[in-house]
């Protein structure tokens, strides 16, 4: 029943939103948006989307379903246009990775039997870099969708529907898909991605620092260090907003692993090292 | 010219040597010790070994290259238990993490005319698991295989040679090798594989305590996570004798991390995580 969709932003997600529609069967038109024109060009040439709108807004009015694919703030910003444009005949969703402010805007604009429904959503794929050019229909494949819908929305009937269709190509395009409160999925995505994005930035920089001056030292720590270090490759475009919008889980989580670490530094020599291994090989064991 | 090599200790690399060895050619007799009788058995299957030795100094005394595949005190071990033992038509090495303790072993015990040579070597290859079962001939291909010889030794022409020639055996395995001292070594491999293994090691330890009740939230970091967690299955067993020997390189590197995630966090809505950020960048960006 969905027949028009509208990608708002043909970066590395949005553009493969468009393929994995593609792939998992959808035959409606997609129209892509893209601050860039080139990002939109590129998206259109790998077949994401049909035709590229010039105003993202009259791509919105004359599409059902809205998939805001731009940074966080970005995001809200097109909250706020959209809303008095749009009725209870559209959905607009998203693909941010915090949700708090999100769904608080949301609730404010949306989700009333007059006016558009809107859907928070958060697909966990990703890439250490952004850009339609590394867009896949396969990137959703495995993935967990997350959703942080309001269960007390008041929809109109075709919101509702809208939205439930939704809810079935994300899951045609290989994701699954999971439902959480909007504060739980901050709290929950500062400890299992932007902690080791930290992390691994962190990392990253402090070698940078230690062994930069030496290429040929990088070789040496192998598969390991490839691995840890992968993350420190993404961009500050693409955290910023994140870092902005959930500051203080992310204080929690990055203090809680300091601490750790400093235990496990005091504890080279003593027994305890062995406690820190096993609890680590325990989170790894259930995986 | 290396016609009978012995392999002490048939884990993950030892089985990998005798296994890369056979794939690189070599033609000689390979006899394989190991501390459980069921590991040398799994290496005889495997086709690394062609028979078993019942006792380890015996194979080392009939054997022209013995290698040492045991963690690092059981290295030591036996060097002292070889010194006494075998003469200038031996040539040892080792496959230990850390260099210090054996390089400064080395000097004591081997490395004149009249003694066995002995040659610190370290393969910067492994695997989050030991054991002969997850051996392969490819392991050391592409990978950085470390010496740390001291230049000052004074071997016997025979030791020269067989030094020589093993150096040869390394490279037909497909590692490249490089040189250096051996308190160089400890350094640099404090910051390239011991710090993010306990970077591994914490953040899996903090995530267990955080999400280890909700299996299905694991799922959620996708391959971010699972990436920055998989050392974090390293059993404390493969890493306790490398805490031990090279305690004061990972306390300083442990610490500077520390630093800088604590910098990092109280950075979150400055410019200065850009700065971070950009930092991480090069590092990759020069790989």
């Amino acid at each position: 029943m969905i027949e028009r969709i509208a990608i708002l932003g043909t970066g590395l997600l949005g553009t493969s939103v468009g393929l994995a529609l593609r792939a998992a069967g959808f035959e409606g038109t997609i129209t892509g948006w893209n601050r860039s024109p080139e990002g939109a060009q590129r998206a259109l040439e790998m077949g994401a989307i049909d035709s590229i709108a010039a105003d993202g807004t009259e791509a919105a009015r004359a599409s059902q379903v809205i998939v805001l694919a731009v940074p966080i703030y970005s995001t809200l910003d097109w909250m706020e246009k959209l809303a008095g444009m749009l009725g209870p005949e559209h959905l607009i969703t998203d693909v941010g990775s915090t949700k708090g402010q999100i769904a608080e805007a949301a609730g404010r604009l949306f989700n009333t039997p007059e006016r558009a429904a809107f859907l928070p959503g958060h697909p966990m794929a990703g890439k250490e870099r952004g850009g339609a050019e590394l867009a896949e229909a396969d990137l959703f494949r495995g993935a967990v969708w997350l959703f942080t819908d309001d269960p007390s929305s008041e929809r109109s009937a075709s919101g509702v529907a809208l939205v439930n269709s939704w809810r079935e190509w994300v899951t045609a395009m290989g994701a699954k898909t999971l439902d959480l409160d909007s504060s739980r999925h901050d709290e929950l995505v500062a400890w299992v991605s932007h902690l080791p994005q930290f992390v691994a930035t962190a990392l990253s920089a402090v070698l940078e620092d230690e062994v930069g001056d030496a290429p040929e030292l990088k070789d040496v720590g192998g598969r390991g260090l490839r691995e840890m270090t992968r993350l420190g490759a993404s961009p500050y475009s693409m955290w910023r907003d994140i870092a902005h919008t959930n500051t203080e889980a992310i204080e929690r989580a990055l203090q809680t692993l300091e601490q750790r670490l400093a235990h496990l530094r005091e504890n080279l020599r003593t027994p305890e090292l062995r406690e820190e291994f096993e609890r680590a090989n325990e989170f790894r064991r259930e995986q």
